[in-house]
């Protein structure tokens, strides 16, 4: 009475006898793709016996790092081994995984993050300049166990490994909705997983600021809600990040996005207060007023605590998005533009941009922002965030400034994973001198929390981000999307590994939208469900502020849902050459969904929070039937009727609508069944 | 092709309209049963419109919890509130729901935690003495949501409730495993769910000391593997629990449980160093050295600093299971003895507890510790914690001293829920006078950690915890084990709304152990195992050490497996009265079994983790296939041969034997089938 098999739920044995094979002739699971791999012969053989032993001159984060990776191979493999917490003691020649490191690690921009990998019958070898590239070898042994009867191992290979770009990060936007450091740890371990480096802590906006700043305390006590790190958390998180080799920039967005730093200091807007905590999104007025001496006091005293706390050379001041309103409106602000030359908005963001970076420069900080802080003649030393684009960033590399791109990868858009995987900031015909396309140092997905909780944060990030972060670790010849989500659904499991909830919160979140345990025909649905693209999530019906509800359909529904997905690509390979295994996985799948709306009724009668979903229920059964009939007419190579046709085509365009903040990612699918029917009568 | 409805998984429709009422004829899902509760006439129904104002005196940590409270009825009925955070300017005299509080609340013993909640067609109010009173009562509005086509609502009642017990503790132990913070925090909030009100928090024990100590650094420096609570995560802590009116016991066990004080400070100790962090678990020799004035003075700077980061007036020494093998080999400590004339390892132990009590009452605290720490002629301020039992439990009641019960309430023993559910600290027919019986001021369960880690310790925790909480609040009467479990179901998935993970990590981990998505034959087996009671998972075969794995069959089995329970309880139905519906029931689940080994036998093929639990599927399979003959006997009156019950007796007494540190929990109703086809012939 169970299926137990089917093409969607990936079985075991597909998974490790996968028939995908990399050019080096070895099947691997890896993600990101190494820069050079060679098969060897046999395999090491993983038993009780297992234990490593640490050479050189490490930073002493590598023995965390390797306990870390020990506990996670014992956790995965049940083998009890032997080994506790890996120290400075543990350099015996004779354990199976050797690491040997030539010196300490810094956790710096352009750090030396190589490693090569050995794997024999007999022993491991792991070989790196430095630790942070040793830790990367461990995540690559991680992803390399293999299983079979005769239990666990890794496949001989020898692995020589590298970055493309020195810059892989990941944004994350705590101040749209506030993520408690829990958060940001297990991100933080998912990022290590898939040899990211960068964590871009976007720490203030409209919506909140969330760093604790002694000199300035009205900042976080009027500013956060009480939702904000402490400096003990920030330095706690800085150490958890720089344990993994993974460095932390800070952005405090000014002039603009900032009204939550005028409820403590209205004086310092460019309009008078008072101001309010921010509920709603978009681009808001209050801004740094930049003709005002006092707002640079106040900037130098802010920047100078937090250029103590942040390590890192970088401090990203924000920069974007000013809308200039409050300038406008300001008689004081105008005449200042006059008798300064200032003729626009523009120019006097230069100035305020200007008047920024000297501050941070006077705190051995070199300046970062979006586009918008990028003027004619302004320091080498900056680097810029692109948000606009390749023509932006190209333009910033030809005049030889330093950029990274963001464009393409801003993970809340709700996109396809292939999407953003298809986008390279370097791609090969890129109009870029050799010299110039070193000044892109890489890339950062940018998650954006407007619609994001820690609830549901990571399963916007993942696995998706895993795939960005192979854009910018492994050669960009690397593009076979098809390969791609074969690895990704694999990571996606091991990403489960170090705590993060993308998984397994999808279930949770049906349960309580559905209000109990039964979630056979919600989970149907949802399957095929995606939340609508872009920003069509904002504006008609309810307003969205910060506080939610974020507990809905579309923040269930995977950005990239896999059934979807996969059903898609069993259509196209039907379409293609018929055959009769296609046709009856398509009437299982079609037949299911075209029968679970009557379920769906039964569990909408006790969720009248589904309500608003229930007609995307109807669709999936109407769209369904109609897939059915015209698999009998390719089946049968009967005509269908103009008018079905007709019809029929209008019913899926409609079907293509979105509805409750969700689209049907069933129905291109079922469009292409009907157009073979149709064509197949013409 | 799909099982969409059965007994085992409840429907959305049977949670909401269960036949079960209580003696007010309300049905409800509460869980802790209130005080008093009776039905009003209609609803409350829950608009957009839903606002919530506060009047009174309330200490500032309502707005938190009615913001906190607004935000989860918001997510789970999606109705788009329009208040965003509850500030003590919410006082408007027309929303929906009034809360009127006396006096701010003091998280101290004996506080008032009362409250009277009246929910009309109107309106609700919500009364009480003081906050903490108020926050009970907002969890209790939480749980009486009720839903079907029309909406959300509250059901017309009142409800005047009160704790039966001032002390309902929750023990949770960070040495044995690390726990770090935001396990303790999504813990709080559970607790303070099923209106839970002391954090025992045991911090120190062999296996590691996890607390910042700054005047005596190498206690956690070298004592914690770097895994110990900063003073200021401590404080965030407190702080957090004191915002959900939940007290903060610390523990710091002595003078035994010490091995991992003296590996920073091995002159402490009753025998020579040097000592290293204890990896194993069970009664260990390092003890404290109680004739030492260095011990004391030590003690004394310890508790000084603990006496002032820690608030409570209870302050737990531990005093257990000392073993005493270190002093009696000690000659210094036998001549010690001697001239003060201590005949014994006992007294020896009275003059160190002694001692220590001066310095606890030195910095302002009460001393609480386990029974040992009891000893004739003691102060009676201090507090006994009874893990010995009712005995020692009553005695000390009935010699006045104030006193908890915790045996009995070991949830690390993987219990039934209802085992534990039935246990009163003081029953009805308890030999104790009403003064006596005062002196019994409520309980705690206990979660040691040595078999838990920061992944599965949730579920070992919940859902069985909140049946605990039921007794220690609700009235001795309250005591219907079915209606308890029906209700506990419900109460689980509320509690994944606060974070916990005990829903959501099983098939995580299910999924681990298979290596992949397909878990459902290794769920169908799960499903009905459970991990073996009390301390049978210590000893033979591999060695369990605080660093794994703990990711077994045994670490995801849940210790009251549903599946099972239903099972056993649809035996016991179909046994008293044969039916149609049962048999069906029956069969389906004992086919579905007796045929899921050899869908096992693929998943074992790529989880060589699983092969210790094959057996388990294979005897499952033999045995279902038993159940199904023993069926047939029954429907069809057929005697069994002689031989086939006898043979069939060795093979369920066989299967009841654990394996893999695991029992089969379907073996007794199978073999009741047994009994009744054997007596249907007799």
């Amino acid at each position: 009475m169970k299926k137990t098999f089917s093409f969607f739920v990936f079985s075991c044995l597909l998974l490790i006898q996968a028939v995908y094979s990399q050019p080096t002739g070895l099947v691997h699971h890896l993600m990101p793709v190494p820069a050079r791999m060679e098969k060897g012969n046999g395999r090491f053989t993983l038993t009780q016996e297992f234990t490593l032993a640490i050479k050189g001159k490490p930073h002493q984060r590598i023995y965390g790092g390797a306990t870390r990776m020990l506990r996670r191979l014992d956790g995965r493999t049940g083998l009890f081994f032997s080994q506790a917490y890996i120290t400075s003691n543990n350099t015996d020649a004779s354990a199976s995984l050797q690491i040997t490191v030539d010196r300490p690690g810094k956790v710096i921009l352009n750090e030396d993050e190589s490693y090569t990998l050995t794997v024999t019958s007999e022993k491991i070898k792991l070989t790196a300049t430095t630790d942070i590239g040793a830790l990367r070898g461990l995540e690559t042994i991680l992803q390399l166990v293999g299983r079979d009867e005769n239990g666990y191992y890794l496949p001989a290979v020898t692995i020589q490994d590298a970055p493309r770009f020195p810059w892989r990060g990941l944004l994350i936007d705590a101040a749209r909705h506030f993520m408690p450091i829990e958060v940001i740890k297990r991100n933080l371990d998912g990022m290590a997983a898939v040899k990211l480096n960068v964590l871009h802590w976007h720490l203030t906006d409209d919506q909140g600021f969330r760093v604790e700043t002694n000199s300035l305390p009205k900042l976080h006590e009027l500013g956060s809600d009480g939702q904000y790190y402490t400096q003990e958390q920030i330095k706690e998180i800085i150490q958890y990040a720089d344990s993994r080799g993974i460095r932390v920039v800070p952005e405090f967005d000014v002039p603009g996005h900032a009204t939550s730093w005028f409820v403590g200091y209205p004086e310092l807007a460019s309009a008078p207060g008072p101001y309010t905590i921010e509920r709603k999104f978009g681009i808001k007025n209050p801004t740094f007023d930049p003709t005002k001496e006092e707002t640079y006091t106040f900037l130098d005293t802010f920047i100078k605590e937090m250029a103590a706390l942040f390590p890192d050379e970088y401090l990203h001041i924000g920069g974007d998005e000013n809308n200039g309103k409050q300038w406008k409106a300001n008689t004081q602000i105008q005449a200042f533009m006059k008798a300064n030359n200032l003729a626009s908005n523009h120019d006097l963001q230069t100035h305020f941009i200007e008047r920024a970076l000297k501050i941070v420069t006077r705190y051995n900080k070199k300046m970062m922002g979006w586009d918008e802080i990028w003027q004619p003649g302004i320091t080498k030393s900056i680097m810029i965030q692109s948000w606009r684009g390749k023509k932006s960033l190209f333009e910033a590399a030809r005049k030889g400034y330093t950029a990274i791109l963001s464009n393409g990868y801003y993970i809340d858009l709700a996109w396809s994973t292939s999407r953003h995987y298809l986008i390279d900031p370097v791609p090969a015909d890129a109009d870029l001198t050799d010299e110039q396309k070193k000044n892109i140092l890489g890339g950062e997905a940018a998650m954006w929390s407007e619609l994001a909780t820690e609830e549901t944060i990571d399963s916007r990030i993942w696995p998706r981000t895993a795939a960005i972060a192979e854009r910018f670790w492994s050669p960009g010849s690397v593009k076979d999307v098809e390969d791609m989500y074969r690895r990704l659904d694999i990571i996606s499991l091991q990403l489960e590994e170090v705590g993060l909830l993308h998984e397994k919160n999808y279930e949770m979140m049906l349960r309580r939208l559905a209000g109990c345990r039964d979630i056979t025909s919600l989970k149907t649905l949802v399957d095929v469900l995606e939340p609508v693209e872009d920003y069509k999530r904002h504006g008609k019906g309810n307003i969205l502020t910060s506080f939610g509800p974020y507990t809905l359909v579309p923040d269930a529904a995977n950005p990239d849902a896999a059934v979807a997905r996969k059903f898609r690509f069993l259509t196209d390979q039907y379409i293609s050459s018929p055959n009769e295994a296609a046709a009856k996985e398509l009437t299982y799948w079609l037949t299911l969904w075209k029968n679970n709306h009557a379920a769906f009724q039964q569990t909408l009668k006790q969720a009248p929070i589904l309500k608003d979903v229930a007609p995307l229920s109807q669709t999936l059964s109407a769209m369904s039937e109609i897939g059915l009939q015209a698999m009998e007419h390719i089946r049968t190579g009967k005509t269908p009727s103009a008018s079905w046709v007709e019809t029929t085509k209008k019913q899926l365009e409609e079907a293509k609508k979105p509805q409750a903040k969700c689209e049907l990612k069933v129905v291109e699918g079922i469009e292409k069944l009907v157009q073979k029917a149709a064509k197949a009568t013409t």
